[in-house]
């Protein structure tokens, strides 16, 4: 039985490349007393690993090179040497490195249902970004009934979830996507009110302002860029900007200029914060309780692309940039 | 017994001059169902008046020629027509003519104590700016003790109120100023714990780095643009930004650029908010019980030019642009 892993073999200059990873063959490790041997079932693929591949100071800790990629995974225990678990109990585990076989102490795992829901949900709307959403909408955007929600990559697992449940509270929800695709998805399938292809759209500023015609009171905002400058143009008084991402500016190699924002906050009295799922750690059991509830009432639905093959992770990785995927992007290790 | 207004008598081009204003005799109005019948007492004058001066179309109305100037003022009720008011009364008001006896509706002023503080400071750290401070900086600050709190225009009626708030509130007080007088005035008389002269200051950034040892937690901002830019890059995960003003940017012929300011708002997980005073206007009340107990326990210090004489009022305002005030300038009518 083989065992194989997924190192940081260079940082990353501007876009990610093959060659800053390397597929590596090692030994199945053996657990410890109190330790289980994991094996990795569905990968999480985020964009904010981009972050920590680089150097840079961080509100996480970079990645080492020459060691593997972690994130959250969905995995299977195979052998267990604590009482709390057997072989054949599905765990999720924050951070997993990428990796097919691995000991964890079993304490860093939570044991999932395995039978009630799909387990890559368990990385999606039921995972970090399900929260992510939860948090970053309600308790910094605060929506009421009626008001206008702007969300930027809006057809990326945060962006989907975003919606459906700006839509739960009454809100009139607009989606920012790349794809006539991811449109149709938001539109004919989630039900967002109206959608935005900001790549063939000439005037960003003037799709906003015709799409949200009563203004913007909420932009949560995964993107950054020209895009955010476009919805902070046509946001409202006592606008609420949730900055969850900034994903068009993670490549950039110097710092990225653009239109000072401030003076729109003053005129406009509206509030800006950024977040972390991690900051809301606390709350995770009220959002995730909240989260499994709308599921089962079939309110919010999730979307995922899944890509089979533990050797694809880098390749999936890299795809992120390009918008590969609609909704979660995970990888099945089989 | 007489009654006198100032007039504007014809709109100044560059330096007003005495020949701008006239001073005429008129009647003493009597006061209908509803209103009062006041004497002024303070009169405010303030810079922004020049611009109302001007034909141009701006924010506020542009004064009429013929008729009396007006701004804020403190008066003494001398008659009333309206149950909650006595003679005696002393009310702030805004605007008020610059008249000395003038009727106005009841429900048009705000009534003071007029036993416990100079009345003169109602047009200055309990007036508009002190508000504005105080809500600017405890309701979007938040601060905690030993907190490091950096403020933009320090020596400014805004900016000393909210070092000294801070201060009140046991924070490390960070102020940046424009001159040396105006920094030995944070320090020596205010009691700033840091101030950095930013016309002679070769490095803001590493300035800000450096008198704020342990990283920005507030940052009080009345200024805006690179200013701004050095103290963003010194804040701290959780920071909080009040946005008051970006006097740097208000000249600017076209929408002026920056770094963007979004990714450290996202990596801090910081919250910054704009507001304007009136957005606080139901708990305006509040703030000013507080600043009133704060000048009384002598933790809040009032800086003022006091010149007596209500004829005086053209000669004070043409002062103003050779700098005769040392903080808020107000004349005294008798």
């Amino acid at each position: 039985m083989q065992n194989r892993q997924i190192i940081l073999k260079s940082r990353p200059v501007g876009r990610p490349t093959a060659d800053n990873f390397e597929l590596k063959e090692i030994e199945i490790p053996t657990p410890a007393e109190g330790e289980l041997l994991l094996k990795a079932l569905y990968i999480s693929v985020d964009p904010y690993m981009r972050g920590r591949m680089s150097d840079a100071k961080s509100y996480v800790e970079p990645f080492q090179v020459g060691e593997p990629i972690n994130g959250g995974a969905v995995a299977e225990v195979t052998e267990s040497r604590h009482p709390d678990f057997s072989a054949g109990d599905v765990v999720v585990s924050r951070p997993l490195a990428w990796q097919e076989y691995q000991t964890v102490p079993a304490t860093s795992v939570q044991k999932v249902d395995k039978d009630s829901v799909p387990l890559s949900y368990y990385l999606g709307i039921l995972g970090m970004t399900g929260l992510t959403a939860y948090f970053g909408l309600l308790d910094i955007g605060q929506p009421k009934k009626g008001e206008t929600v702007v969300v930027s990559g809006a057809a990326g697992a945060v962006g989907t979830a975003v919606g459906q449940i700006a839509k739960i509270h009454g809100c009139r929800v607009v989606g920012i996507a790349g794809s006539e695709e991811k449109l149709r998805y938001l539109k004919d399938e989630l039900h967002f009110d109206e959608v935005i292809n900001y790549r063939t759209e000439k005037d960003m500023e003037q799709a906003i302002a015709r799409t949200s015609p009563d203004g913007v009171d909420i932009y949560f905002d995964n993107v950054g860029g020209e895009i955010s400058d476009a919805v902070m143009a046509n946001i409202n008084k006592f606008a609420r900007i949730s900055i969850c991402g900034q994903i068009s500016l993670y490549n950039a190699t110097s710092v990225p200029t653009g239109p000072r924002i401030q003076t729109t906050i003053l005129k406009k009295s509206a509030l800006m914060k950024g977040f972390i799922i991690s900051d809301y750690a606390e709350r995770l059991p009220e959002g995730m309780a909240k989260l499994v509830e709308w599921v089962k009432e079939g309110k919010l639905k999730n979307r995922e692309t899944v890509i089979k093959g533990f050797e694809k992770l880098p390749e999936a990785f890299i795809g992120l940039f390009d918008g590969v995927n609609t909704g979660k992007l995970v990888v099945e290790t089989k």
